[in-house]
């Protein structure tokens, strides 16, 4: 199939490869053009100057940027995929599938959702759980919302760059989903990094104190994938504390509108922007305990 | 050998039973008889009436207690440990060691140990973590404090009620690991819950959500045991509310005394104050989600 991929970027560029070595053929574009450099010269990859040319050409279309402004331009910018869309319906609906992988605000997911219904084509949002290392390997989690038939004859697709995909309800529940379960990373990252200062501010050895945890219910993920690497002082970015950030803000909002009061959520925001004012956005997200780190040394 | 065993609630119980089935001798006592009902008539089992018989009795004395004034009373009061330890070591000192699984304060743990050790007996703070059903199974992990040599040589009889046990540190290192084991459990604990209030507010499956949450970074410890049982509405304690409130508080003083802000830990204890006010700590620590439960319903 003739698969377009928009947005090459930590997350997207390994995906891409996927459906590559699974067969397809990709039509890519990159804002930055450097991002697919490699891929000049491969015969089955044709990178294109503009979102326009990519709906064009694609059958099934994918896009993985970073948030909401970056979708509102590659969607209804200039040279934007609604624009390819046009020439794709007049040529007898080349393009029958957009399927936004971007973590953004639930009703940018359902705008471009209903602009794109309203030319014949077919959407879902389904952001991944999953950073870098889970796109490398193919095992995502895809968090799905849309038509539920729209996604059932797609599925085997986004299992060429996942373990699983989750059908959630009509379009934005993916877009939900996602920001309610990076709450949930967000706060555990929290939740370690406050334990971590306070031991090691008592003057505990902080292995041990992961090897406790990982014995018992205060086990987690966050513990398990980022607790030796911030012991280590290792924030080489997997996923970057500003993105986390973001999220947290649209699930703030998300919060607002629907008026379901969350205190720790809203404590953990604040703990993020403190990261990323201090320098720490483009690090892994795991930098947050950065705010915490400078409390250790300090006098009794 | 002669163990004594204080306090035979949920925890303990079935942790004494782990020694009685090993084919130790046991010396029991609980503030309220009812729990030692059991095991009258058993031959291994002696009951008796106070902690300083106990105390007398034992070679190797374990207390497993609900807070600092249980301890404080059991330990300190009339008929306590400290009474019974005197004829101890007038009778060339019977009772060895005295651990304490209690989950308190670290300063209660190192006064205890101080006290203990000024009448020639050793002490150790080794709370654990696990609930009703670890300490059923007897896979408990010990965080222990204390001296390094007497830790190595009670481990094996540790390893009977638990599958592991980390030394932490001297006096009070157990503690202090146990409660900040705990605020990450809590933590967990509401991060799970304002998930699945925010989603289920939107509309969405919260039982799809812990499909989406048990595949990727989010997953937890909290989200695997107790997320199905808050779908289900089953509150049955395995840990109370009230007792997580209590480490809460501890946590908050240790936080205070060592200068380290924990803005995140600050709120879940807020948090766990209303459930416990709005009438849940005696039901299981889940039941905080009840404290956004309320708001699902309301109009948008």
């Amino acid at each position: 199939m003739n698969i377009g991929f928009i947005g090459l970027g930590t997350m997207g560029k390994p995906m891409a490869g996927h459906l590559l070595r699974a067969g397809h053929r990709l039509i890519v574009y990159n804002r930055s053009a450097a991002r697919t450099a490699d891929w000049q010269g491969n015969d089955s990859v044709t990178v294109v100057a503009s979102p326009a040319e990519a709906a064009a050409q694609s059958e099934l279309l994918f896009t993985m940027l970073s948030d909401d402004a970056a979708v509102e331009q590659v969607y209804f910018g200039d040279n934007g995929i609604m624009a390819g869309c046009r020439p794709a319906k007049e040529a007898a609906g080349l393009l029958r599938l957009v399927i936004d992988c971007s973590t953004i605000d639930p009703n940018v997911s359902i705008r471009t959702a209903q602009a794109l219904e309203a030319l014949g084509v077919d959407k879902l949002d389904a952001p991944v759980t999953g950073s870098k290392p889970q796109a490398e390997e193919g095992v995502l989690t895809f968090i799905v919302g849309g038509k539920r038939d729209v996604f059932e004859k797609v599925e085997p697709i986004l299992l060429l760059m996942g373990k699983k995909a989750v059908y959630m309800g009509g379009h934005g529940a993916g877009s939900i989903a996602k920001l309610a379960n990076n709450m949930m990373v967000a706060t555990h990252l929290v939740a370690l990094s406050e334990s971590l200062a306070l031991l090691q501010k008592a003057g505990l050895d902080p292995v041990k104190f992961l090897e406790v945890v990982a014995g018992g219910g205060a086990r987690s993920g966050m513990a398990e994938m980022k607790g030796p690497k911030i012991i280590q002082a290792d924030y080489e970015p997997q996923f970057m504390a500003a993105l986390m950030n973001k999220d947290l803000g649209l699930a703030a909002r998300l919060s607002d509108a629907l008026r379901v009061p969350l205190p720790a959520a809203a404590a953990v925001k604040q703990v993020f922007q403190m990261a990323c004012n201090g320098g720490h956005g483009e690090e892994d997200m795991s930098a947050v305990y950065k705010c915490y780190e400078q409390w250790i040394g300090t006098a009794d």
